[in-house]
C-alpha cells in the first residue's frame, strides 16, 4: 500500500523491518478474506510498531477473532509463502479486483494520474494491488514477532460520507524478544501517561468548557511550573540573560512584517476590532523582540545584547492532534533572542551550550544528541544571508559540539533558509525522544525588520539575531518530566517535598513545630493532620509521590526527632534540626 | 449647558465651584462675542477644574487672544453682574437665537423631546440658552481665580461630518491660591508623567504596529515587574495563599456559564474556530477559578481555599481612553479567590486586611481611606444571596476597618447585587486618588457554576467566594509607582540599584570586583565602564535615578572601598564589604 513521506525507513534494519510489516498486512487480509471470503478490503499501510488493514465487513470483528486471524496468520509465515509482484494495465486490475470496490477506487485514481499499477502475490494465498516493499518470502518473518493489537474505526478516505471499515492494527518487529520489550515499555509508558499522573498527582485538568489543549493548574502543577521558569531565569540571568515583557496580542500590522500572517498555518484567527485593526494571538515572540530592539539606537558596543521573556504563545492545532501537556495550543517558552555581531556568534554559543549542558545536568537528562543543521552544499543559492557568515557559523557549530563530545548528527539541507540551527535531542528512560533546547541563527528577520547598529567606524550595519530555547516549552518539557519520573520528581521539582504526619492529635503540636522549620528553610512542606489514620495518610502521601514522609509521635517530640521514610525506605530517626539542613541542602545541590 | 450625570458636583463646596464654571462660561461666551460679533455658539459645559465653550469663528484664535478674552472677563466680574433665569417656549427661544445656528439645533431637539427651555440672562450683556445652575451674582467669582488655558478643535456634536469648532479651554478655582496650587501640581504632574519617564527610565514604549493600550517592557521596566509579582507571590505565600495557573483563551461557553458574554462589553471580538467553536480572550479570571475549584469535590475541611494567579486579562478600551500604563488593554492582575464557609469570612478578610496593610506600609502608601459598599437598605430586594450571610458580612467589614483606625466611607446602596464590597484609595503625593486594592464578596458565581462543598453533616452547601486584588494591575501600579516617586524609586524596586563608574580604565579591575560582590549579595548592579567621561556617566547615572551611584579610582582601590554618592548627596568613601552588606539590609527591609 501506497506510505507517507515522513514514514520512510531509514536505515537498513528499520528498511527490513518495514518490509516484514507490510508483508503481514498482506497476511491479516489474506487471513480475513479467508475467514469472511465476502470482505471488501481497504488499505494495509505500515505504521510506527506495526501495520494496519481497514475491511468492511459482515459483522463486527472481535478480540476472539483477533486469536483466530493471528493463528491463520502464523501457519502462512511458516510455510515459507514468496512475494512477488508485476506491473498490470488498469483493464487487468479491474478485472483482478472485480469483486473489490475499494480497490477499484484506487485503480480508477492511480490510473488517472498516470500512476503504474502492480500487484503482489503472496504465494498462492493472496493478492494485492501494491507498490511493494516485501520480504522476499514470509521465512523472514518471526512467526512469534507480530501480534494482532486493537481494532478500531476508520471511514473509507478519512471521509465521513464514505462506509465506516473496521480497522484491525497489527505490532510487529524482528524477533518475539523485540515484541516482548515494546509492550513491556508500552505497559510502563502507560503507567507513566503525564495524563493519568497529571490528574492523580492533582497537576492539571483540561475542561471542555474552557477547550481542548488549554490546560489549567492545579497549586501542585502551578509551583512545579513557577519552579521551571523561576530555575531558567535564575540560570539565565547568571549568565548576564535580561528579561523583556510583551504582550499576547498584537495588531496584524506586525504579522505582515515579518510574514507569519502569509506563511504561518497555526495562527489562531484574528479578532476583528471594527474601525480599527485585526488583533492577533502571538504565535511567536521573534517579531516582538525585533520591534523592541529597534526602538532605539544601538551601538556595537552595546551588543551582545541577551534577551528573554518566558511567555505564552497561541497555536491552533487540530484538536485530534493535542495530548495532555506535550501537545497543547497555548505554550510558554523560555523564549531568549540574543543581538550579536558576527564576531560574538562563537561566544554567545558557546554560552547557551554551557547553560544547556548544565540544565541537562540538573535535571539528570544524561540521554541526548545534538543535530547539526546546515545547508545543501550543492544549492547555496537556496539560502540568504552572508556566505562568510554561514561559512564561519557552520564550523563554529560543528567545533563546538565536537570540542564537548556530545552526541551529534549533521543534518545536510536541514539548515533553515535563513540560517543553521542546533537542536537537542532528548532519550528518555524508555528510550522515547524528545526534542528539546534549540539555537538557531537568523539572518532574515534582522533584515525584515532592517534592524542595525553603529560599528566601530561609525557605519550602520545588521545584526545578527541568535533565537534560543532551553526547555522548549514549559507545559510540553513538564509531560515530559512527569513521564520521564513516573511523577516521583527530584526533591528539587516536588511541588510538595515533605509532608509530616502526627500519629495522633497529640502530636500535632510538635508537627506544626517541625513544619515551621521546613518553611523557614524554604522547604515545601505540608502538615497531614490527623483526621485520617496514619496508614491511609501514608499511603497517600507515597501515592503523590513526595519525596519525604515525616512521621511523629511521643518518641519524635521527646527526642526532637522525625521517623523518616524516604523513596530509598524507612530511614528511621532523625534529628529534626538536622534532617531540615540536609534537605535544604539537597535541595540547593538539585540532587 | 447640558451637564452628563457623572460630572455632576457631590458637596456644597464642589457645587459652588461647579456654579462659579458654569457662569465663567457664560462670561467667556460674553467676551467672544464682543470680540467677534459674528461668533456662532456651540455649548459650554463645566469640567474637571474648570469649563470650556466652543465657537465658529472667522478666524483661529491665538494665544493672545486668550489673553484679551480674560480681561474682557474680569471686567465683567468686577461689574457684579446677576444670574436671571427664565422660561420660554420654543418659538420665543428660536426668535432670540435667530442668529445662532446651533442653538437654534439644540431648540428643536429639546422641544422634541418635550423639554421646558430656559434662558439665562447676565446683567444685560449676555444671553444664553441654558438649564441654569449659576451664581446669583458675578461679585462671587474671584477675578484672579480663573485663567483661559488652552484651545482645541471639536467638532459639533462631535460628528465629523458637521462644522468643526474652535474650543476654549479655562481653569477656574475658588481664589487665586487654590488656581496657583492647580498650576504648581499640573506642572509637578507633568514631570512625574509616567509616559515621558517611561521612556526616561527606559521602563517601556508603544508601538504602533502592537497596538495601543499595549506596551512593551524594555529590561529594567520587565524587572520592576517582576520585583512586584514576586513581592506579592511572596507575601501571599507566606499566608497560605497557593497558586494555580489558567490559559488567557477560552471558548465562549465558559462566558455563557459566568454571564460575561451577555453583560461584558469590554470584551475582545470572538476568534471564530469555525466548525469548532468561538474562543476569546479572557476579561477576568473568575469564571477560570469556578470551573477548576468545580473539577474536585470538596469537604468543609478543605475550606478555605485560597488560590491566586497573576494573569493578563483584556479588555478592549477605546483607544481615545488609553494612557500610558495606567489604562491599557491588556492588564495583569494579582488576583485572588477564596472558596469559604460562612463561618470563615471575618478571619480571611481580616488576613486580607493584613496583608494590604503591610503592602501599604512597605511601598509608602500611607494616605488611603477605604470606601465600605453595602446595600441600599430601602432596596434589599435588589440582592441576591442570603440575608444572614449579608448581614453579618457587612457588619464584618465595618468592625474590620473601624478596628483598625483606617479612614472609611460607607457607600449605602453602592454594594453589587452579589455582595458587599471594600475598595482602598490611595492618595498619592500630588494628592490624586487611585483606585487600588479590592476585596468583594461574591454569592452569584457559586450560584451559577453550581459549586458545592460536603458540611459537617455530609450535606451539599454553596461556598462564598471572595474576590481580592492588591495591587490592581501590574502595569496601573507601575505606573502610579512612576508618578509617586518621580521615578526614583526605593531602593527595593529600583531596576538598578547600584551603579559602578570607575574614574578610569585602570580601575575596570577592581570595579568589576565590587561588581561582583555586590551581584553575590543579589544587589542589582551594573559596572558602567570608562568609554565616557566620568561627569557624563554620574549625570546618567543621576537622570536614571539610580539609588547608589559608586565611584572607584586609586584610593579606593588602594583601601578597597567605594566613594558613595546617594540621594542624600555625596556620602565619602565606605568600605566595600559593609557598604554590600548595609544595602543588603537596606534593601531586605524595603526601607
Amino acid at each position: 500500500m501506497a506510505k507517507s513521506k515522513s514514514e520512510a525507513p531509514e536505515t537498513k534494519h528499520e528498511q527490513n523491518l518495514d518490509h516484514i510489516r507490510h508483508s503481514l498486512a498482506h497476511l491479516l487480509a489474506a487471513a480475513v478474506l479467508k475467514e469472511f471470503p465476502d470482505a471488501k478490503l481497504g488499505v494495509g499501510p505500515t505504521v510506527e510498531n506495526g501495520f494496519y488493514y481497514d475491511f468492511l465487513l459482515p459483522r463486527p470483528i472481535t478480540p476472539d477473532d483477533l486469536k483466530g486471524l493471528e493463528k491463520a496468520m502464523r501457519t502462512m509465515v511458516d510455510k515459507k509463502l514468496p512475494f512477488t509482484g508485476r506491473e498490470v494495465t488498469a483493464a487487468e486490475a479491474k478485472k483482478l479486483f472485480a469483486q473489490q470496490p475499494f480497490k477499484l477506487d484506487l485503480i480508477n485514481e492511480f490510473s488517472k494520474e498516470g500512476q503504474k499499477l502492480t500487484v503482489y502475490e503472496t504465494g498462492d494465498v493472496f493478492m494485492d494491488l501494491c507498490r511493494g516493499g516485501h520480504v522476499e518470502n514470509t521465512s523472514e518473518i518471526a512467526a512469534d514477532g507480530f501480534t494482532l493489537d486493537k481494532i478500531a474505526g476508520a471511514y473509507w478516505r478519512g471521509d465521513e460520507k464514505n462506509p465506516q471499515l473496521q480497522r484491525i492494527y497489527g505490532l510487529a518487529f524482528e524477533s518475539k524478544e523485540a515484541l516482548k520489550k515494546y509492550l513491556e515499555l508500552r505497559e510502563e509508558a502507560k503507567k507513566r501517561d503525564h495524563r493519568k499522573l497529571g490528574k492523580e498527582l492533582e497537576l492539571f485538568t483540561i475542561i471542555d468548557e474552557v477547550g481542548p489543549g488549554l490546560p489549567l493548574f492545579y497549586p501542585k502543577g502551578a509551583i512545579l511550573r513557577r519552579v521551571l521558569e523561576n530555575y531558567i531565569t535564575e540560570m539565565q540571568e547568571k549568565r548576564g540573560y535580561v528579561p523583556i515583557w510583551i504582550p499576547h496580542i498584537t495588531k496584524g500590522d506586525l504579522y505582515k512584517i515579518s510574514g507569519h500572517l502569509d506563511k504561518y498555518d497555526a495562527m489562531y484567527p484574528p479578532m476583528d476590532l471594527k474601525g480599527e485593526a485585526q488583533y492577533y494571538l502571538k504565535p511567536m515572540n521573534c517579531p516582538h523582540f525585533m520591534m523592541l530592539y529597534k526602538t532605539e539606537p544601538h551601538s556595537y558596543r552595546d551588543l551582545p545584547l541577551r534577551w528573554t521573556c518566558t511567555t505564552t504563545n497561541y497555536r491552533y492545532e487540530k484538536s485530534g492532534e493535542l495530548s495532555g501537556l506535550t501537545r497543547v495550543r497555548a505554550l510558554t517558552q523560555d523564549d531568549c533572542h540574543v543581538f550579536v555581531r558576527p564576531d560574538q556568534i562563537e561566544h554567545e554559543i558557546n554560552l547557551m551550550l554551557d547553560m544547556i549542558g548544565d540544565v541537562y545536568r540538573d535535571f539528570g537528562f544524561n540521554d541526548f544528541r545534538v543535530r547539526i543543521s546546515v545547508r545543501d552544499p550543492k544549492h547555496k543559492e537556496n539560502y540568504i544571508g552572508d556566505e562568510k557568515i554561514w561559512v564561519e557559523a557552520e564550523s563554529v557549530l560543528k567545533n563546538l559540539i565536537e570540542k564537548r563530545k556530545w552526541s551529534h548528527e549533521i543534518g545536510e539541507g536541514e539548515a533553515a533558509f535563513y540560517g543553521p540551527k542546533l537542536d537537542f535531542i532528548f532519550k528518555d528512560v524508555l528510550g522515547r525522544d524528545w526534542q528539546l533546547s534549540t539555537i538557531q541563527l537568523d539572518m532574515n528577520l534582522p533584515q525584515r525588520f532592517e534592524l542595525e547598529y553603529i560599528d566601530d567606524k561609525g557605519e550602520k550595519v545588521r545584526p545578527i539575531v541568535i533565537h534560543r530555547a532551553i526547555l522548549g516549552s514549559t507545559e510540553r518539557f513538564m509531560g515530559i518530566l512527569i513521564e520521564h519520573f513516573a511523577g516521583a520528581f527530584p526533591t528539587w521539582l516536588a511541588p510538595v517535598q515533605a509532608t509530616i504526619l502526627p500519629i495522633s492529635d497529640k502530636f500535632v503540636e510538635y508537627g506544626k513545630k517541625v513544619h515551621e522549620q521546613l518553611l523557614a528553610a524554604g522547604i515545601r512542606a505540608e502538615l497531614a493532620d490527623a483526621n485520617e489514620s496514619l496508614g491511609k495518610r501514608i499511603r497517600t502521601a507515597e501515592m503523590t509521590k513526595i519525596p519525604y514522609v515525616l512521621v511523629v509521635g511521643e518518641k519524635e517530640e521527646a527526642a526532637e526527632t522525625v521517623a523518616v521514610r524516604s523513596r530509598k525506605g524507612d530511614e528511621g530517626a532523625v534529628d529534626a534540626k538536622k534532617f531540615v539542613a540536609h534537605l535544604a541542602e539537597e535541595i540547593k545541590k538539585r540532587s
